[in-house]
C-alpha cells in the first residue's frame, strides 16, 4: 500500500514555530515514527510553501498511489485549485488538521478542499495523520 | 477504559433511511463490532432525539467517563445549547459524522460543536466512530 | 386512509392565545369537526412542545400512516432535526400554517422543513388543515 | 360566485416544457375539468408573460370578482409591482405554485406576494389550484 | 405575590462549571438567601435542559403567577418557540442572564426572547435574579 | 417650456387606493390643478403599469422635452431598465414619490433611478409634482 | 411664518470647497436672496459642526417654529441622535441635500433622518432649499 | 441555419446614446454586414423593450430555429422570467453583452440568464455577436 | 457613597416627547425621588445631546466616583467614542435604557457599550434607574 | 500576428480528467488543430499550476504580443495579483472558460480578472479558445 | 514648517488608560521630545471629545498649515464628518494610529478618513506621529 | 542592523506600469539611494510573483534578519499562507504600500497580514519604504 504525506506553507517550521499550537515535535521526527508503525506502508513525503506545487503533487500521486493525506494549512481556505486538483485525480484523498481550525479565526472556518475528500480529521495535533493512516490501512 | 458514544436526532433509523448517504449498517450491529474490537474499553450508548437529553447524557457522562464520541447530527448546526454543555463537563469530546458534511446543504457546514471539542473526524461512515476510538485508546 | 397531524409549540394554546391572529377556535373543537367531515379517514392527533417529541412522531406515523400534517410552528423557522425526520420517512408530509407567515417577522419566512414536503399550505386558518386533508384524500 | 385565475410567464407552455417539473397536462385540459368540478361557479383565465399586463388583470378583476387565484411565476420573485397591486385591490387573492418552490433555487424561495395574500398553497402540481377553490367556495 | 424562576440548559451546573465565567455559588443555595430577602414572595423553581419543558413550563406558570423570571441560557439564541410562548402568555417576563452576553460570542448578542420581555438585566451574576425581583416587587 | 409627467404601476389607482397612504385625490383632477397653475407651461401625461412602456416613454419624450417628471412606482425599486433610459436621454429626470418611501418597507429604499436623475423629491402628497414642476420652471 | 434652516458639518465651507459637486455660491448670499424671494417669511439660520448642537437647534426651534429645513451632511449617513430630535419635534422637518447623494458613496445612501421628516429634496443645488420653503408656504 | 437575435432594452438607441460605452454604429447596419458576412444564415431579428415581449419571443423562435442570440441588456440582471424561458426552450441561446459588465456596477456582474445557456461573449462591442454566429456556424 | 447619572441625547426631552414610549415623569421629578429614597447616596447627574460631552462626564466621574449610571440613548448604538471611555475609566459602569430597545428598530439593537459595562439593565421604564442603583448600593 | 495562451491551473488535465463537463481532447491536439485552421498567427503556448508564473508569464508575453487568451481555471476567482498584471501589461487580453462558469458553484461566478480585460468568452468548450483568436484575427 | 496634530476621543488619557495597548508615556511629554528632534517645525497641537470640534480644528489649520498629523481615535470609524472635512481642505493630512488597528476589534478596521489621506502609519506607539513628520519634513 | 526588504507580484514592474498611481522610479534605483541614505544598514532584496516564494523569504530572514520591510502587493489581500508566515517568524516586519489602498477597490482595503505586523505605512509612495527603514533604525 502506497500513501501520499501533502503538507502546505509553513508546515516546514513544524515544532519551531508556535508550538503552544502546533505541538513541538517536527515532522521528520514523527514520520520516522509512523513509518515504523505501520511498516507495510509505503510512504512518500512532500512539502512546499508554493500553491501550485501542491497542485503538481496532487497530480503526480493522484494517479498511482492508494492514498493520499492532504494538510494544505492556509491554502485550505483559499486555494480553488487545490480543491479542484483533490477532484480530478482518482486516488482518494484525507484532509487533516493539526489544530482544531473550528476554534481559530473565522477564515479559518471555511474550506475548499473538504467537499471534495473522502473525510476530514482534525485537532488531534500529529496524530491526525496518524488516524488518517489507520482510516487507509484498514478500510 | 470507559467510552461513550452519544448520537442526536434520527440516527437511530440508521440502516433504515437514505442509505445512499449514511450506508447500509445499523448502529447496534456496528457496536457489536466494536466492543469486540476494543475489548478493554467499557463502552456506554445514548442515543436521543431530543436536545436536551443530549444536554444530561453530556452532564451524566462528563464528569465520569473518560471519553465521548458525539454525533449529535442535526442539533450539530442549531444547538448552543449541546455546545455550551461540551465547553462545561471535564471529559474531552470528539465531534464525529458519518457523512462528508461539507459536501451537503451549507447550513451543514456551521458547527456549534466544533469549537469546543477535542478533535473532529467526519466522513468516514460509521468507521468515524473507530478512529474516534482509536484515538481514545492510544493518545 | 390513515392521516396523522402533528401540532409543534405552543399550538395546544389556540383559541386561548393571541387569538388575533390564529383564530378563537380550539383545536379539539376543529378536530372533531373535521372528523365528522371525513368519516372515511382515521385520524391521530400529537402535539409536543418538544421538538425531539415531535421528530419521534414523524418516525413512528411516518412508516405506517397515509399522511401527515405537520404544523411545526416555531421549529419550522430552527429545527434542521425535524427537516431530517421528514426527509426520512416513507409517509408523505404536507406543511401547514394557520397565519401568513410571510406576512409576520422576517425570520419566520425561514423555513428548514419545505424543502422536504410534498406541499404547503399557509394562512387559511384552521382550514390550512382541512385543505391539506383535502389533498390527501382525492390524490 | 366569480373566480378569476391569473397565470405569469411561461406556463403558457405548461405540458410542453420541463415536464418533470411541471408535469404533463396543459392548463386548458386543466381548466375544463375544474370547471366541470364546481359547476356554481364562474370561472375566469388570463396568462400573459408581461408583468405589467398581469397588474392590469388583478385590477380589472380586483373590484368585481369573489377571488383571485394567482401564479405569477417568475415575477413571484421579483415584482414589487404585483405585490403593491395585490394590496391595492379588494378582492383576496390566493398565491398558488405548481412546484415546491422552497426545493428550488435560494431566489425562488423569496415573494414579494406573499405578505399581501390571504393565503399561499404550493407544491400540489395542478391540485394547488383546486385547493385554492376549494378554500374559496367554502370559506 | 407569586414569582417563578425559569431556567434553561445548563444552568444546573451553575458553581461547577466555568466558575469563571458565572461564579461560585450553586443556584439553591442562592435561592434560599433570595426567600430569605423577601419572605412575602411565595417563589416557585423549575430546571430543564430541555426546550419545550421550558415552553410547559412558561405555559403553566404564565396565566397563574404575578412574574416569571426567565433565564433561557443557550435557548435565548435559538429558540423561536420561546419567545412565542413569553408572548402567549399573560404573566410578564424578566429575561436575566448571569455573565454579560455582549462581551461573548457574537451569536450570543442576539435573543429571540428580548422583544417580547418586560425588561432585560444582564452581566450582574446571580445578583441579576434579586434586581428582577425587586422590580417584580415595587413596581 | 414642455414637461413630461411619467406615471409608473398602480398610480392608476389614486383615490381609490389605500388613501391613508396616497391621499384622496385622483391623478387626473390634479393635473388639471397643475395646468391651471402653471399656463405656459405644455404638459403631456403618460401612464402604465407595464415597465417597458415607461422605458418607451422615456425615449420618445427624452429628446423632445424640456424636462421629465417620473414617478416609476415599484418599478423604482427593481428596474435596472428605466434607469438606464433616465441615462441614455437627454432631457433632465426628477424622480417624485407621493409617500416618503423611506418610512415604508427596506426594499423601498433602494433606487435604480436616482443615480442618473436631477433630483428626488418625496413624501410631499401629488405636491411633490409641484414641487417639481417648480424647479423646472425656475431653473 | 417662521421657517428655520439648519445646516450640519462642513457647509460652512459652501462656496470654498469642492465647488464642483456643491456650486460656487456661498450660503450667506444665498440666504439674502430667499429672504428677498419670500418677504413674508421669518427666516432663522443656524449651522455648526458638532451633532448635539444640531440636535440642542432642532429641540429649540422644534415647539416655536412653523417649519424646519434640515441638511445634516455627514451626519444624515451616521446621526440616529438627529433622527430621534426630527422625531421628538413638533414642527414638522424637510430634508435637504444639495447634491444628489445616490450617485455617490453608497454610505451616503443611508439615511437615519428620512423616516422621521415630512418629505425629502435633493439634488437642486441651493434650489433644494428654495423648493423647501415653497412647500412649506403653499401647503 | 436560422438563427434569430433578440435584444433588450435601450438597445434600440444603439449608435444614439453613451456612444462611449456602446460604440456609434447603430444595430441596423451592423445587421446588414452581419447579413452579408454570413449569407447561408437566415436572420431574424427582433428588439423590445418590454420584459415580456421577450419572453415572447424566445418562445416563438425557441421551437423553430437553430440558434438564438440574446442580448437581454438591463433585464439581464433582474428578469427570473427570461432565464426560465431559456431554460424552457429547446433552441440553444448564447447570451452576448456589447460591453465588458464586470467593469461596470456591482449589479451588472450578475445574470439570471447565464446558467441556461450555451455559452456567454462579452465586451467585444457588435462583434460579440459576430462571434456568436460564428460558434453557431461552425458547430 | 458617590453614583453619577449620565444622561444622552434627547432625554432632556424626558416627559414631553413620545410620551407613549418613554413615560410621562421628566427626570428631574423622577431624580428628587431616587436621592430620597436612598439619603445615604450622593448623586450627580448630568447630561447633554454632544456625545464628545459624555466622553469627557465619564472621563471626570471616571475615577472619582463609586458608580456609574449611564443611558448613552442613541449614541449606544453609534458611539464608539463613549465605549472606549467606558473600557478606559476605572468606575464600574450600568448601562441603562428606560424602553425595550430590542423590541424597537433594528439598529436599536447593536450596543458599542454593553461589552464594557458591569451589567444592563432595560425596559423598565425610569425603574431601569433605581434597579441600577440598588446593584451599587447592594454589591 | 502573435498570440500567447495561458492556461492555469488543472488544465494539463485536459481529456483526462472530468470529461463530462471539459470534453475529452487534450490540449496538445487541440492547439495543432488551430495552428492549422489559422497559419498566419504565431502561437505561443505556456501552462502553469503556480500562480506566481502565471503573472510571470503574462509579464513576458504582455508587451511583445499583440494578443493574449487566457483561460485562468481556478485562479480566475482568487487571484487578484493575475487581475494586477492583466491590467499592468500593454497587449489586449481575453479571458475564456471551456465550460460554463455560472452554472457551477457559485465561487466561481466571481472573477477578479473579467474587469481588466478587452472580453469574455465562456462556455463553448475549447472552441472558446477559437472564438478569442477569431476575434484578435478580425478586429 | 507648520504642522499641526489633532488628537481625537479620549487620547487626552494617553498614559494614564489601558498602558499596555497604548504606551505609558503621555503626549505632552512626549510633543516636546518631539519640539527637540524637529527644532525647524513650528508645531500646534489640539485634542478634543468632541466629533464636531474636531471638524472646526481641520477647517482652521486646513488652508494655514503646511501638514495636519491626525488621530480621530474612536470617530475614525464612525465619522462620515471628518472624511468630509480632510477631504474639504487644503492642507495634506496623515493619518495616524498608536495601535495596530487591524489586530483589534472587526469594527476599528474601517476607516472613513483613510480614502481621503496622503497616507496612513499605523501600530509604532506614538513614533508614528514622528514617522508622520518625518514625512512632511523630507517630502 | 539588517534590514530585508521583500516585494510581491507585479512590484518588478515599477516605473512602467500604471505610473500614475505607483509613479515613475524604478524600485533598483530607488534601493541605491536608501543604501546611501542609510550607510550602516545592510539591505537585502528579494521579488517574487510566486505566493510561497515569498513565503520561503520570511522564512529565511525571519530568524536571522533585525527586521522586514513587506510589500506583499495582491497578496495582501488574499494570502493568509503569507499573514501565517508572519506570524510564525521571529523577526519584526513593517507592512508597507505604494499607494493608499483605502482609496482603491474595496477587495483591497482587507488584509491577512496587517493583524501579524509591527505597524502600517501607505500612501507614501516609495517613501513608505523609507519610512519604515527610519522605524527599524531609531526603534
Amino acid at each position: 500500500m502506497k500513501i501520499a504525506i501533502i503538507n502546505g506553507p509553513n508546515l516546514n517550521l513544524l515544532g519551531q514555530r508556535e508550538t503552544r499550537i502546533y505541538g513541538q515535535q517536527n515532522f521528520e521526527d514523527f514520520l520516522k515514527a509512523l513509518k515504523a508503525a505501520f511498516p507495510k506502508v509505503e510512504f512518500s513525503y512532500f512539502q512546499s510553501n508554493i500553491e501550485g506545487e501542491l497542485i503538481d503533487a496532487l497530480q503526480t500521486y493522484g494517479f498511482e498511489y492508494d492514498g493520499i493525506i492532504l494538510n494544505a494549512a492556509a491554502y485550505t481556505h483559499t486555494s480553488v485549485g487545490i480543491g479542484d486538483a483533490v477532484k480530478a485525480i482518482e486516488t482518494p484523498v484525507i484532509e487533516v488538521h493539526i489544530s482544531n481550525i473550528w476554534s481559530r479565526e473565522p477564515y479559518r472556518h471555511q474550506s475548499f478542499i473538504s467537499p471534495h475528500v473522502k473525510g476530514v480529521i482534525a485537532g488531534f495535533g500529529l496524530d491526525s495523520y496518524r488516524l488518517a493512516v489507520e482510516s487507509f490501512v484498514r478500510s
